[in-house]
């Protein structure tokens, strides 16, 4: 059985572009199994791309195909590159998008995406995602080796996690994705907690952090380490986010 | 051919959560057909996930699996359970959501999904979703025996499908959803309707129930019993929920 | 292997209405390969359904199924029709919406969907995405002849692609889409733009047709050919539609 290939992009659900690129993989490989990861990042945001990578691709089984638009380059000479780590493979433009699922699995190997002849005729400049990725993921999907790609690719760019600062005896992080439930999900975790600590969101505290939204009562806020291993600030029955105006970038601070 | 897996969840579609949920069904289940039923029940809304889990069940093959997830007690003691009906079966939190399904397919059978061996390792307390119950779907998928996922069970809660009353000679339901057309599906149905009757929402007539959009002209509002077999009020053309201001919980009378 | 059955609705996502669909598919054609081309096509907007169907189409594998349901006649008696055309196939309402795909893809065999066996016992007036359609795709995707759809279907309407005026030494085209990054999509195409042309929005210019985003600087607007052929105003790294206001059917003039 071949590979699942899963499709993360900025392409939102308006348009037929992610319908498009799944008819270009199945017609060059027609048994695929396509699943959608998200298509609602914020258009052109490489960070929130390379958060939801990171944090999602420890569940998907060995050997599935991720593949990433989030291009603000698209159609400059920035690379299109494969990628293969200890479990899963990436096809995925060279503008850092990897860099937060990196410091969890190691990458092994790299191409630069470029026979022509595993691109669709007369490529567009601007939708790569059908004209160059789709095609390429057809290829591997319907079995093609990664050699036929192109040639070996070294030194990517890689976008950096934004680490928590030390001040004194505190840590502060900052707000990186809100999610659809309000959620604010922050770039601290388990390692900036000791027992007692305290979260604080601008003036006000929301006490130690917990293990269950049902700690607090109906209404109230609360700090608790997330799905996906990050603190995250929350309203129990409600939206954080809109209530608090909490926004990424935001600071939050752990006393 | 493993049964189909449908999804029911309030995730959205801004988040990886549903595609997190996918790979870990298939991880266990490699051949798994796995369809979106609908993610856009309004977050922790019980009531409007058991309608449309209701209205949609029955177009759907025997033995498929339909996994709900619309869970606000996420992480407290509420169950995970397991049930089989006449002709589908069910993974879903103990919170009633299947109370409007059982008015119209019995259930026969119900087990605990607690089998720590068919959950993640170290499931969150926030995201059962992903470590719960796509473990426990892509088992059953895979030809897990039910039997393997914890102790029969009884006693669960169920939602009653909020009645129309009677006042009179008159019927008052409510309105119960508004659909992405802005029409607003009530609790009345078929029995609630004479010829003759006439349906009312505030203080204007929609005249008889209607069979076709087209009996009234462009831009006129019009009650009809729709596809879900309940009356529906509507605008020709139009959005009836936002011109004429319609809400969940709004009172609509049968004359 | 069955064709792949591509679903392009004006449904949205907020209500279950798509995934009854696949239910009832997938009741009739347990392998089929189900696609999401674009389920957010404003309600009853035909032409928007048929740019979107122009479009696509060639990115899809030979036979694909499309299944078009926008609507607006629904429970009239306009036809439910399906056609081979020289790829692929398609069923839709008589309501024009093959009209602008005909420019690219000849029809060469028609069909009225009217077997009763087909369709749904009892099917609703309002919902033949479910009741009728959703049964005779499945029933083509198992396998059954064209034949037993209903008999030989001719003169069905077809929408005309508005074309570009000719204005003394000006071609005037409109917007006809705005899609997810605030693109506005035109129906001005490369035979329209000789060396020299310079593209003009209301009374800004926006220079001559560019072949990549980056050839202007970030937040400058600019004109190009864009992955579907035709001439698009955009803003590198913004929302040219929000920027400008631009609506579809403004006008958009080549000197």
């Amino acid at each position: 059985m071949p590979p699942p290939v899963a499709l993360l992009t900025d392409f939102g659900s308006r348009d037929p572009y992610v319908g498009m690129m799944k008819g270009v993989i199945l017609s060059r490989a027609p048994a695929a199994r396509i699943i959608d990861l998200c298509h609602e990042i914020p258009p052109q945001d490489v960070a929130t791309a390379a958060f939801h990578l990171m944090t999602s691709a420890p569940y998907f089984p060995d050997d599935t195909l991720f593949v990433v638009v989030v291009d603000p380059g698209v159609g400059s000479d920035r690379r299109v590159l494969w990628a293969r780590g200890e479990r899963h493979q990436f096809l995925f433009p060279d503008n850092g998008v990897l860099g937060y699922l990196e410091t969890r699995e190691h990458l092994r190997e790299a191409r630069e995406v470029s026979n022509p002849e595993l691109r669709l005729p007369k490529p567009s400049s601007t939708f790569h995602g059908r004209d160059i990725f789709s095609p390429a993921a057809g290829a591997l999907a319907a079995g093609a080796r990664p050699e036929s790609l192109g040639p070996a690719a070294a030194g990517w760019k890689s976008l950096m996690l934004p680490r928590a600062e030390r001040l004194g005896g505190r840590w502060r992080g900052r707000i990186i994705h809100i999610d659809h439930f309000g959620n604010a999900v922050t770039n601290l975790q388990a390692e900036h907690l000791r027992p007692g600590s305290r979260v604080r969101f601008g003036r006000q505290s929301l006490g130690p952090a917990r293990r269950f939204y049902a700690e607090v009562p109906e209404g109230k806020p609360l700090a608790l380490i997330g799905s996906s291993g990050f603190l995250e600030l929350s309203l129990r029955g409600g939206d954080f986010a809109r209530r608090r105006r909490a926004r990424p970038g935001d600071p939050v601070v752990v006393d």
